[in-house]
């Protein structure tokens, strides 16, 4: 069973999952990219992942846990077979000489976002990723029906470089028994801007943006995507809706279309810039127990990896960034390819 | 010239140095491993890199700034061509709209290990690694004297997932106006620590590791070598010093040599368990300016680079390690290897 572990000095909990490294690796030649065969994400290999808990038929029919079985679906959401997290522990803290440990009490669950093994998200129809984002939100909603569960980290990693194990289009929720500390300081910082400047931190970022325009890659009457001041990474874009909220699971589904139209403009410009783009996509938003607040705005975040992190980045949390955000916003609305 | 620019929700500050984007990489094949004619860190190329600022030379000779010129030397310590941060800046923070930014005042040293192109640093003899630690020192004090330096991050990155760019053993100094986020949120973590238990964090791990043994995969007088409790990363080590020391520039010189052994030994034990080694080093030490600490603790964590960093452990700062630290350390001492 994985244990979560807590770091004495920073707080930090670590998941210790020995079995995760049991898992397939596609980039390690384990499954070929170019010949899916033995993909277990493919149509015609449902039995090789544990049973669905959500499905979407090519017919439009679909729903909750169970229904049909066959390989006529376009969309399915199953426990991961190499869980970080499974529902079994009990979610407390025992201490363990100075140091303090819990069962790795939660769950982790693989959207499989479309049937076809070699079709990348931005490449799909919008009402295909409105799909995807859809299914996110009922199955938080779903999950946090638990009240031992406080948060669901919600992410996409597309990429070797950017730590995918499988080639064949997914993304993966991962819910825990406590708010993750990064999840922590980025409220904390926001609510501390709210402090001493009256308004919501990502709120003054859309109105700044808007009005400046340099950092703005894409715009519709519900989201904006920029590529933010202080970006970490080359390229680093954030997707943020127009309309305070703090949770992404309270989002009306109206607004899955245009979140989807986004999502597809942004990583379409991302793959025009830039040669066998890797990219982590993670949504950050509140602990699902929490209430709505002021000081926090739910977002997308989106990571192309071009370079590895080091050192430095590891010892500092000080980021190098070598691409100026006005040059990679100018890059990317403009269609130019980025030279390594 | 560099610019530092200020996140306005976590207060992270990130380097905007797009000079950096084009130095040569390595292992993108602009030099050869097998071939290093074209390495600029090899002898007789020492017109390639900028003029040195220290060197000690085959014969035993050598010291600060100048001195002979020619292919003699057995270390080199140079500014870096592509720098992160340069020394004409003048650390003054600024207003950008609703942001902060910075020029990127501060220095950046390379610290060539070796003249040999293949010598891994765990291969060298001890007395050659202690040079490196005691050249890190010497720059560590001579930096500081600037007052506008607040922290100098030493770090070294070997292997291409680790994100090297060059092959030839070589290690980094980065001398920053200000400490940076990860630095202070560790030392606030430690005093924290120390105000509910009454001692530093790390001389109480150091007691609890020594006794319980299950973690340990080093030690002599002076260092003990564990993999964390709460390690984020396969196979991640950690060296201590036994005596208590906020900053790793204070060190007395002579326990250079106990330092040398046990980083060549953890290094050579990482090197038999792992193939294709790729790691970062990192010291971990006090801001430069602060006075010594009770509660802080300077040591050393080596991160071998198994798997990339993926969104979830972007997202939370939770990380998934799917090999528990008492296997790592057992696999350490025993010699045996991983498979992945």
């Amino acid at each position: 069973m994985p244990e979560i572990r807590k770091d004495p000095v920073f707080g930090r909990w670590v998941i210790i999952a020995s079995e995760r490294g049991r898992r397939p690796n596609e980039f390690r030649g384990e499954v070929s990219p170019e010949n899916p065969r033995n993909c277990p994400f493919c149509p015609g290999h449902e039995d090789e992942t544990p049973p669905p808990v959500y499905t979407l038929y090519a017919d439009g029919g679909g729903g909750a846990k169970g229904g049909r079985k066959g390989p006529d679906w376009r969309l399915r959401v199953v426990l991961n077979k190499y869980p970080a997290l499974i529902a079994e522990g009990r979610g407390e803290s025992v201490p363990d000489g100075m140091y303090d440990r819990m069962d790795g009490m939660g769950c982790h669950e693989v959207v499989i976002e479309t049937p076809l093994h070699n079709r990348q998200l931005e490449d799909m129809p919008v009402p295909a990723i409105a799909d995807i984002f859809k299914t996110f939100i009922l199955r938080v909603n779903e999950i946090k029906k638990d009240p031992q569960i406080k948060y669901v980290m919600i992410f996409k990693n597309s990429g070797r470089n950017a730590g995918a194990s499988l080639a064949h289009p997914h993304s993966q929720l991962i819910a825990m028994p406590m708010a993750p500390i990064r999840v922590v300081q980025e409220i904390d910082g926001a609510e501390a801007y709210r402090a001493e400047n009256g308004d919501c931190v990502f709120c003054d970022i859309l109105r700044q943006e808007i009005e400046h325009k340099k950092r703005v890659v894409g715009e519709n009457d519900n989201f904006l995507a920029i590529t933010p001041y202080a970006s970490r990474f080359s390229f680093e874009t954030w997707i943020l809706p127009k309309k305070h909220a703090s949770h992404f699971e309270g989002m009306d589904l109206h607004f899955a279309g245009d979140l989807a139209a986004i999502v597809k403009s942004t990583i379409g410009k991302l793959r025009v810039s830039m040669e066998d783009l890797s990219y982590n996509l993670i949504v950050h938003t509140m602990p699902v127990q929490d209430p709505e607040v002021e000081h926090y705005h739910w977002h997308i975040e989106i990571m192309p990896k071009l370079s590895l992190m080091a050192g430095f980045e590891w010892g500092t949390g000080f980021y190098i960034n070598t691409v100026a955000p006005e040059d990679a916003a100018e890059m990317l609305n403009s269609g130019k390819k980025y030279k390594l």
